[in-house]
């Protein structure tokens, strides 16, 4: 019967869109952690939309489950089949044309199987700016950007992928192609359908295309490393800066002190950066749409308003795109810097912006209560109120056992982060990883109401099955 | 047994939550050009979430409609129930206390019958910018607002309605309560359901509060009155604006000679803003985070370099405030001016900013050959795409005969508006106006699409039935 399903494909769509010999689907199977492994029937790569509707109208009459595939760089399961062997793995990777690029209207139309770079590379080209930005950026397609609502570090002053879209282009689920492209910055003609779509992780249909939106480019960037007491004074450095540059803050990031220490003693090239050490250090980033010396100025300004107010104790304004990257690579390094130091919990959370120091001050002692010695290194977009809240293990304490805290500690680090109004899952969804914690944390009403909405749009539930929601 | 609907509802909620007096009653029946006049079986004025959800309950219980209210400033009919006088009206008003104001986060939470004037008084009490704004913002509800996703003339900065939301508390047509008031800028933790309620206009359940977005308020402004020689050098200059001042550009609106000439000759205290004539005008102004110095600086700058680039004929900026509102007061006074010069056919489109001057010449030209000597007046926020094209009688002409031309020169205009990828409804909404017209412009599984979720929430058809969708 799984040979059946891969036969069939080949007889509909030819055999050069399906991947049948194991070596060559292997890639598809697992991600790129080795955290979740499946078994697939066939792998399909449609090389046309229409390709994609017949795959999913074949799905669809035979029961069959379909897990749709961008980059495949997905951090909660959602893009991995199952171990039943009876899915369809469907990788939008072969739809990768850039359609249309408007640069006066600030719109660019895409495939999905689009790489992030190569859409960035071809905003910059046309003299814009598509400001989603993320590790993944080399690999991760926009597809999956979008099925997943991707955050990143542009978020604080362009907002999550949802807040970058016009239209969207859908595939339903009974293999019928919904055309929302739009060029259009207002449309009151309806439901918006393209927000259910986007966040959604492939649960509720595939994206084949979207239509987004592009911005001016900034002409001047200035960025700074600046060491300060505690993240209250990060919260109130936040308030000002945002008071006194708007929307030119385009960056908020915070780590401990002891990120710093993981970084100088276990990266190459990276060096304390500033005199004496602070209990914590954000990095912030001001654009101007003016030039470097107006970014500057900015800056300048707002840090000597800091001193005078006593918010902050350092600060180190970068001379050069070089060190301005430098101080970035410390921001991006911290997951990798962590490795040598043994196990970390982790936990991708976001509070009310006005609560993260409270957050941090409480679950910091709660996981240090939980097991004495463990490090915690939470870092971040402190501007959306989001923590990456990883814990490492205590200093020579054996890494399995360290980790079979896992789950306790996130129970417990999620319950405060429920207390406060916030969310177990900020920027990398539900996938597998999360679904079982969902019913936990929920509104109720909310989880039924998606079940309903699930049970609507893809009535033999053959949508990325087992994923954001229990079967 | 409309009477046996008012009466159970008392004996529900309380005498003094269901108006049957039919004087107190009328202002609820009708819109305020009475274009749409219907009739109740009840008013219902709800005091607690908790009685919006009795009421749906009941209404669900025994299949009565049920047609949510605001501020019954709507300008498509969403708010007024049908002739039957089966129906119950249900009015947010009572509804009307903010919740919470958090400066720090950013964040305002509201009960969905706060007046949005009111709401805007509350942000800038608290030092911050709620920037939804529009003619009606002194008696439209925010519940009205987000229902319909409201646009106005914030929208080139700040976004639609929808773009201002962070959270939603909503009762579903069973008379479940929703909580999704939220302050997290970060939760992807399933299907955002958030934006399928934001635009339905009250077809898919009511919302009863929300938690909305609060920025800096920009510390200067300078406005500027513009001559040029056409749209497509307005479309020019936006570009160019936009590209200097980026995110501070936070207004551009276009208006023809026509229209200055309407105002002079038929507002008081109106006169010609430039020393000559131009053939159109663009009212451009510029929000800064620093100072009205710097905004002035800003304007000045792209003002001589658009002059250099041949854009621009004429400008005159604004050197008080009372001048920058009497350069408003001419935007927001088209509408008002158009009346003493008889009939007017009016549209509210979008295209894509790019095909705004192309889509002005061919609509015009199509206007003008369907009734010779009619005068077209479009204006409106040329930075989103949406034009207010409104069409004047001919001089001289039969008011009413002019009229019956109404469907024919919409059907007109859809049709051009649509080959450019357009919207028939930019910022109004679709309402009992534009619901026959959905079929022919939305693309057919997009429509299905609605169907569906309209069947899935609302199983039983009572949310404002007729309204948006055909039965």
């Amino acid at each position: 019967m799984l040979a059946e399903t891969a036969k069939d494909l080949s007889r509909l769509l030819g055999d050069q869109a399906v991947i049948t010999d194991p070596e060559a689907q292997e890639p598809f199977l697992h991600e790129w952690r080795d955290r979740y492994v499946g078994k697939a029937a066939a792998i399909v790569q449609p090389r046309t939309i229409g390709e994609v509707c017949q795959t999913l109208r074949f799905a669809n009459e035979n029961r069959i489950a379909v897990v749709p595939q961008g980059g495949n760089t997905g951090l909660v399961g959602g893009q991995t089949p199952d171990q039943s062997g009876s899915a369809i793995v469907l990788s939008l990777a072969k739809l990768n044309q850039i359609r249309e690029v408007d640069p006066v209207g600030g719109v660019i139309t895409v495939d999905s199987g689009v790489v992030l770079q190569t859409l960035q590379d071809a905003a910059v080209k046309a003299g814009r700016l598509f400001p989603l930005s993320l590790g993944a950026e080399g690999s991760c397609m926009i597809g999956g950007n979008l099925s997943t609502n991707a955050g990143g570090t542009g978020v604080l002053a362009y907002g999550n992928t949802r807040d970058l879209v016009l239209g969207l282009e859908v595939a339903l689920p009974d293999g019928r192609l919904w055309n929302g492209l739009s060029k259009l910055r207002k449309d009151n003609t309806g439901y918006d359908l393209k927000h259910l779509f986007i966040g959604a992780e492939g649960t509720l249909g595939v994206i084949t295309g979207a239509s987004l939106k592009l911005f001016p480019k900034p002409k001047g960037m200035r960025t700074a490393m600046i060491g300060l007491a505690s993240p209250y004074e990060a919260l109130k450095l936040f308030s000002l800066m945002q008071d006194m540059a708007g929307p030119s803050l385009t960056g908020f990031e915070i780590m401990p002190r002891i990120g710093i220490e993981f970084l100088t003693r276990n990266m190459d090239g990276m060096r304390d950066p500033l005199e004496h050490e602070h209990a914590w250090y954000v990095l912030a980033e001001i654009s101007s749409g003016r030039g470097d010396d107006d970014a500057e100025g900015l800056l300048m300004q707002s840090m000597e308003t800091s001193f005078e107010e006593g918010l902050v104790e350092d600060a180190a304004i970068a001379q050069s795109l070089d060190q301005a990257n430098a101080f970035w690579a410390m921001r991006h390094g911290l997951s990798e810097a962590q490795k040598p130091e043994g196990g970390s919990i982790k936990h991708d959370v976001s509070v009310p912006v006005a609560s993260v120091a409270d957050f941090l001050d409480e679950a910091m002692a709660a996981v240090v209560e939980m097991v004495p010695g463990c490090r915690p290194v939470p870092f971040g977009h402190l501007g959306d109120g989001n923590i990456h809240f990883n814990v490492s293990q205590p200093v020579g304490a054996d890494r399995a056992e360290y980790l079979t805290n896992y789950e306790t500690m996130n129970e417990r680090v999620h319950a405060i982060v429920t207390a406060y109004g916030g969310s177990i899952s900020a920027e990398h969804g539900i996938g597998q990883a999360k679904r079982d914690l969902l019913p936990g944390v929920k509104d109720p009403v909310a989880l039924a109401l998606m079940r309903t909405l699930k049970d609507a749009i893809d009535p033999n539930g053959i949508m990325n099955p087992g994923k954001v929601l229990q079967d």
